[in-house]
């Protein structure tokens, strides 16, 4: 691994992604007390930073794997990333998914012309079912976070970050599987002087930061809901090692102050967010003192949210 | 009035203002069957378009009648946008509002330093309000729509994104009191080959239309509602004529398509935006079918609305 190698992996997504824009708002430093940058996955492809990571997975397949197509189960943003990336490519994509998810998230699928394959709702018979389309269709299975190729696509929106603002001293991305802060962690390692990553995580699940703490992978509590509902998974051993080595560190927070920085970015950036993009400026606002006069760079990870149904 | 002049303009107001970004989506060309692109003033300073007239009205003042303040008579954007250009511009704001006004817009103007005066919410009551503050303090009255410096100050969006685009066929504005639209059609003019500005309007508050088509300036039943309250405004006898000069057409909106409009931009484009915003884009989805393949800008004129309380 080196800059290098990251270059390329950028080069080889950039005709599949958004060059996404970053938004800052006066008000919202004047809130937080340093400079705030958003880094809008929010308007990437799909309307998620995900795009990024599953194009890289895809396009570094040979031809001949390529050719079976590839599997996932997600029933969240990466189910979607994945069936456009490999619509985009000219491939198969089979997405296991949840029989009981939404009837909005399967039709987003299919609307990228990924096939839905149901399975119950556990973690072993999605795992089960995807094994068993892997066997049947010879796909590559493509690990929503945890994989390598995932893991350094979801990187690349650092990139374009510390390409516009060298100056960030922090990143701050939001915690679900571990992709994009791993990704994010060696963009920074690699393309900057000494900007830190720092996680934001839902206290309600909180494994990220029981994980470091433990120095091995903790799980969620079955039970365990919040808001930002793309956070609940768990970190992997592809990129929990990048996380403990480069992750500065992991700011929990509650589920009310989720929704207050969901709410203030809906009215003052005036942008669309899903809960779990707000996790990580939730995180800022928390322990804003600790970043007085900072430039602090902050992945909006996505928009995918029901505008019908607000929290607030 | 020529291209160098309104240079001029542009260049005097830079300082006070965002260069907002242009952004567009596939999915929304698939839908309208042409390639648009959203001029994004939800993301201006004060979060909407105004910001730009009243900052051009303020600097063209002399040095001795800036010390005396500026007034105007508003409760939406433009409160606002006079206070927080007035604040940033080192001079005094005064404000006539209605007493009735939402005391949300009321704190919005007091947080730029907005001196408010109440009045009665009738447009006499206004008018002699903002002349009493005006023989009181010798501030200058700048009307939020029907001003010269107000017109050319809002025609910057369009020079912004004509610079970025010049390959547009239309663009889009909505119409409210007229300034908007008529400083994009100066902007039209003078900044491209033969692009064609058109107007979204509400049917339930058409002044403009009926204006256009009556020759001379309508108003609205004092009891038109709309969605689109920013609109109910009527023009002036400074922007009618560039509008009926200079304008293409006026299409007029259901409520309903208003509401449709700013949802799907909401879930689609990922912004935040007011419903007057709405307006030009539903036109253009009304009347798809004459814009087929054509290039056509939209200015999304700002994005204040309350997030707690939505239409859909």
């Amino acid at each position: 691994m080196n800059k290098e190698f990251l270059i390329q992996v950028h080069n080889r997504v950039k005709p599949y992604i958004h060059k996404t824009p970053v938004l800052s708002s006066q008000l919202i430093n004047e809130i937080t007390g340093c400079s705030v940058f958003f880094k809008c996955e929010n308007f990437q492809k799909m309307g998620a930073f995900k795009m990024r990571g599953a194009a890289n997975a895809i396009l570094n397949l040979s031809e001949v794997d390529r050719k079976k197509g590839v599997v996932t189960h997600s029933s969240g943003n990466f189910a979607q990333a994945l069936s456009l990336a490999a619509n985009k490519i000219g491939i198969e994509a089979y997405i296991v998914m949840p029989e009981n998810a939404p009837q909005v998230k399967k039709n987003a699928v299919k609307g990228y012309k990924g096939h839905i394959i149901e399975s119950e709702s556990t973690a072993t018979a999605r795992e089960q079912m995807a094994e068993k389309v892997k066997k049947e269709t010879g796909a590559t299975f493509i690990h929503p976070s945890n994989n390598d190729d995932v893991i350094h696509g979801q990187g690349t929106a650092a990139i374009e970050l510390l390409d516009e603002h060298p100056e960030l001293d922090y990143i701050f991305t939001p915690v679900g599987g571990g992709g994009l802060i791993a990704g994010t962690a060696l963009a920074a390692k690699y393309f900057s002087n000494n900007c830190k990553v720092v996680g934001g995580e839902p206290k309600n699940a909180d494994d990220a930061y029981r994980s470091l703490k433990a120095g091995k992978i903790q799980l969620n509590n079955n039970g365990a809901t919040t808001i930002a509902d793309g956070l609940r998974t768990f970190l992997g051993d592809r990129n929990f090692p990048i996380i403990k080595e480069h992750v500065n560190s992991i700011i929990r927070v509650e589920e009310h102050e989720i929704i207050e920085a969901m709410k203030l970015i809906w009215e003052r950036m005036k942008i669309v967010i899903e809960p779990s993009s707000a996790v990580a400026f939730a995180a800022l606002i928390k322990d804003k003192e600790d970043y007085k006069n900072k430039s602090v760079g902050i992945i909006i990870s996505g928009g995918n949210v029901d505008v019908t149904n607000l929290p607030f």
